[in-house]
């Protein structure tokens, strides 16, 4: 045995005992003819005492000890002289008899401590090293008990894991697919699925019922934000539903683990059309920590002063920062330049300060009469001492996003973002499509398979745009952790989808044939939704990155910079698949 | 609501209650005035009774509904007349009193019931049809309770579960990589994991202590046998153990899934070395759920005849059939015929009849005195009414093999391979290295990370093909359901290991220079083991293929009929990963 316990259990009443432990050295110190190592494990630290006087060569042994050297140590559990509260085995150390080195190490690039010295890069290349830091392993201790309570919660609704295929076809719709050439099919390839959409629907005709899955998905994507290729999803589906049903079970699921991990009892979840979040919130992921709701002010800066910027602007919107009249003109230009990047791209900020003195001070002020600021400060509700942040433009919902931006900016830096409070809510009545620029026509806001709503099927033939889906999200925090639809099952109003999508039949049949095969013997109605795992362990972690929850990420060029992959084949592979590398077309 | 209740559920206390059940419909008949129809779910069937004294026109629509179409139905639960009690539901039926045809189905290709008349290939194309039948379906609830199951147990033992990369590193050693062109890393490529080895590995270097993952795997192998391109393990990493630490546990979790699934007790499993049940059995998977074990006759038949066969083998075998020496000439020409098919590859069968009337028969009765036979009869152990078999040859390793396909073909014919009966056993010391012919070069049996038996290290200079590795696996009935090993942590013999292997180390470096590096950091003494899931689940199933506890598993050429997969990709796709096909180098 090498080892009798871990280091994270020994407690005073263990005082006595012969134990004996096995770990990596986290530090030593010599202290009046005493060494004192901190031996660390996956559950925690324990003191090990080496005592000159009682054995000066096991004494000049642990001397020696490098950091992370992995050793196993025999010893007498003992009372510690000074305590350590902040620690569980804080109220013992092990007054050490036997040491085995079970094997060196170089010296560390970086220091296995939760604050570390080493920066993003060297971390991912010695990730195994990274990984020995326990903030990060928690990380991942946390995902592990998460899946558990997700599938055992599942599981006890009648819901079955079923896993479906890696290697699929590839559907040119959506995002870009990774591909994988078949050596047995030469000049074929099978693609990794983007997400199991459609083989959990063909799971729903076959009868399963309830299916989930946490699935891996691969999405060929280039890496702006927060994104992996390969990520993780809860991947759900149940039939003989309605949109009500999978709310209330995933509510459910979602109330389980905040109480679980958290500690937390989640009250009802609000729901919310995309109209309102939007119009509110500028954004279908409305983060409701904080107020600042979004007031228009079309009418009361519209044509009311000589500003030219309002009175040409289809959305005028504002926002009203508590306490913030105090902000100095350099803080101001600041918010100013912020609007103007790039990422958020706004014209230009106009601002109303309402002095804690009673006056008002505006970026416009030479535009308007003072008793428009009056009705400005009526229309958002603002105090003496507060600030209006005002953003305007031609399109109402590119402005409100902009006016988003600015809004979670203005949260985070009055500190409103709390990562230790969660607000959960449901976004709904998503449109079913949405007009992309750069095709030129309608696209699926989710998959062509989401049911529009019953209400608005006349409106396909002739408004389709204006078409609600039956589909939702579930948001936390400003973060859309998972969404999903009630999906189509009638073979007539899918060919309509694909038509009003742009496939013609033969298009819709060679990418799809298996579907709208499968729908011709009996496809109940079903519906389903997919919780982001990463994004979810991420918001439960309160992490900044969904990096920091997966055990060996890429970076945002798509390398494992650990692995040293991706890589140049062996000439021999690539006749084996009887492909060529042309570089030329670059 | 689209259902109350399911279908497998209503019993004969539920009678007078009106419910609402959604299915398909599995039968309808007509009989004297009423129809009857079956309505199947996931949970079972109920019988639905439609009165045409009652409602005609309800009837009458009743009467139109086709096999598997998806129907609603509302009705009183009654008593029925005559009950069925082979259902659980046989006690009841419903009088329908409203019917809602969800959705229409064309006539199914075949019949979905449990004995279908549809061949392999029409059940692959249509797989979401043939999932409907419980058969099937059964398999994957199965699975699903297994690794529930297994999740659990591992939980409870301070498993974590930590999900690894599919998009990895290509390491041309063993089988074949599928691999995955980069669209970001033009000319370069990822591979997809033939196992987590190396990063579970990884994981252990980073303190993680207990590892699993239920992990997809991949290999581009020819698919000869019960094999898919990707199938599932149970991969799991344990640091601060030896041998004996990792067999306890998964002996352990084997004996809890038998118990759950099976209702069978394990006993504690026997531990065989890889030679005793070469020399027993012909094989490293044997079969103990009967006996014939392989008793060796060169000193009872070589030189003691003139059987030239025999006096030139390096090897002479035999098995005793009881109570087979009836077998007809007819049957002893098949087993002949049997052992010369390429398959098995023996030359030729020798059988002597030990007849119930004490007389003896032999293929070779010329060649040897009577009083042979009778040694041949002693040290065999047969009894008249017997029947042995004897195989030689040059190689005696692989004579066994032959032996061994033989018994099991005998098993077969005699019914000793009930499927309803498990015996599992640990198979240990297996060679460290075996000769590849193909190669011309010694290759690791298992992987180059395998520990070798500290015993036999000096014989790594003098022997290696003597050496025995600290590996093992679990087998049962004659399936190798998992396997692994204890693994190097020491760097010095790592780098010896390869040099064996035939790496140059600039070759072993570029491979796997991550865990080479990994190890330099204070690796910890570790080992592991993996199970093949789909063969477990097969195994409690009693599957012939593990093809049937896959929801969409591909055919022998890597295809998936349904998703008619892979298939050609779009040009721009391919120009977009600049990679050309080049069907040419055929």
């Amino acid at each position: 045995m090498y080892r009798t316990k871990t280091c994270g259990e020994l407690r005073l009443t263990d005082a006595g005992n012969e134990v004996k432990l096995a770990g990596w050295v986290q530090r030593t110190r010599k202290m009046g003819g005493m060494t004192f190592v901190d031996l660390r494990d996956r559950y925690g630290i324990t003191q090990l005492v080496f005592d000159e006087s009682k054995d000066a060569a096991l004494c000049e042994r642990a001397n020696k000890l490098g950091r992370e050297f992995c050793i196993q140590v025999v010893g007498v559990v003992s009372e510690r002289q000074s305590k350590n509260p902040k620690m569980p085995t804080g109220d013992i150390e092990i007054l050490a008899s036997e040491l085995n080195v079970l094997s060196e190490s170089l010296t560390p690039p970086f220091t296995i401590e939760d604050q570390t010295d080493g920066g993003d890069d060297i971390r991912m290349k010695y990730r195994y090293l990274d990984l020995r830091r326990s903030a990060v392993r928690k990380n991942l201790e946390l995902r592990h008990k998460m899946t558990i309570l997700i599938r055992n919660f599942l599981d006890a609704q009648n819901f079955i894991e079923v896993e479906t295929p890696i290697l699929i076809g590839s559907t040119p719709e959506g995002a870009r697919d990774f591909v994988v050439p078949s050596r047995m099919n030469p000049g074929q390839f099978y693609a990794l699925p983007q997400s199991p959409q459609t083989l959990k629907q063909l799971l729903m005709v076959s009868g399963f019922d309830r299916y989930f899955q946490i699935a891996k998905c691969f999405r060929d994507e280039d890496l702006r934000a927060d994104r992996q290729p390969e990520f993780t999803q809860i991947d759900c589906e149940m039939s003989f539903v309605e949109q009500e049903d999978v709310l209330q079970i995933f509510e459910d699921l979602a109330r389980h683990l905040f109480k679980e991990i958290r500690g937390i009892e989640l009250p009802a979840l609000q729901r919310m059309t995309w109209h309102e979040a939007m119009r509110r919130f500028g954004s279908d992921k409305p983060d409701l920590r904080f107020g600042m709701e979004f007031v228009e002010l079309m009418d009361v800066l519209k044509g009311t002063g000589s500003f030219p910027v309002f009175n040409e602007a289809n959305y005028i919107g504002g926002i009203c920062v508590p306490g913030a009249a105090d902000y100095t003109r350099k803080q101001l230009d600041q918010l100013t330049e912020f609007v103007k990047r790039p990422q958020v791209g706004a014209k230009g900020l106009v601002y109303v300060k309402f002095n804690a003195d009673g006056t008002v001070k505006s970026s416009i002020d030479k535009f308007y009469e003072p008793e428009v600021w009056q009705k400005v400060k009526e229309a958002m509700g603002a105090k003496d001492g507060d600030l209006v942040l005002i953003l305007s433009g031609d399109n109402a919902n590119k402005t409100r996003v902009q006016l988003c931006t600015l809004r979670l900016e203005m949260g985070d830096r009055l500190g409103l973002r709390d990562k230790d409070k969660f607000v959960c809510l449901w976004i709904v009545d998503f449109p079913l499509f949405e007009w992309s620029d750069e095709e030129q026509r309608l696209m699926a806001t989710h998959h062509p398979f989401t049911m529009p709503n019953p209400d608005d099927i006349p409106l396909l033939d002739t408004d389709p745009a204006k078409v609600r889906a039956v589909a939702y999200d579930f948001v936390c925090d400003g973060v859309e952790v998972g969404g999903g639809s009630l999906r189509i099952h009638d073979g007539k109003l899918q060919e309509k989808m694909f038509q009003i999508l742009g496939f013609t039949p033969e298009r819709a049949m060679a990418q799809f044939g298996f579907l709208i095969n499968a729908f011709k013997y009996g496809a109940p109605p079903h519906a389903g939704l997919a919780f982001g795992l990463d994004r979810f362990v991420s918001l439960m972690a309160g992490l900044d990155s969904i990096r920091d929850c997966i055990a060996f990420p890429k970076n945002n060029s798509g390398r494992d910079v650990m692995l040293d992959a991706p890589g140049e084949l062996d000439p021999k592979q690539l006749e084996e698949l009887q492909l060529k590398v042309d570089l030329s077309q670059e």
